[in-house]
């Protein structure tokens, strides 16, 4: 299944945070069965959101918060264009 | 620039409704200099992502508007893994 997850809170994140904490979660992801394709951030706002390929909103909120970033909102996306 | 913005209020949105909407924005977003690349739904809370390429968040806004769906939040996403 697809998920849409979404942080704030994230003020002023740079390019190099952003890989670090992709890199730190594509590391653990295969432990929980999930796949991060894609994330994007808006430093202004804080806001940072992940597309993902998982079991389970669970298994998202696992890898995220053992990487030390868990979501504030994780929504499942089943339709997409 | 790349933007993400977000609809909120389209619970029990329907597959057939994301492609007319998306279809809707396609026929007219070259001529704000918009091209939205991808949409994600999440018919439970009622919660649409779009990502795009547009010159500035009000031409997002605007092709979404002509279109009857105005986005609820369009982030600038400068940053993306």
């Amino acid at each position: 299944m697809k998920f849409m997850d979404v942080h704030h809170g994230m003020t002023g994140i740079t390019a190099e945070q952003l890989r670090a904490a992709q890199a730190a979660d594509a590391e653990i992801e295969s432990e929980e069965g999930v796949h991060f394709e894609q994330a994007w951030a808006d430093p202004d706002s804080g806001t940072v959101y992940c597309l993902s390929e998982a079991p389970s909103r669970e298994a998202v909120q696992r890898v995220h918060s053992r990487t030390g970033h868990p979501a504030d909102e994780i929504h499942s996306v089943p339709l997409s264009v």
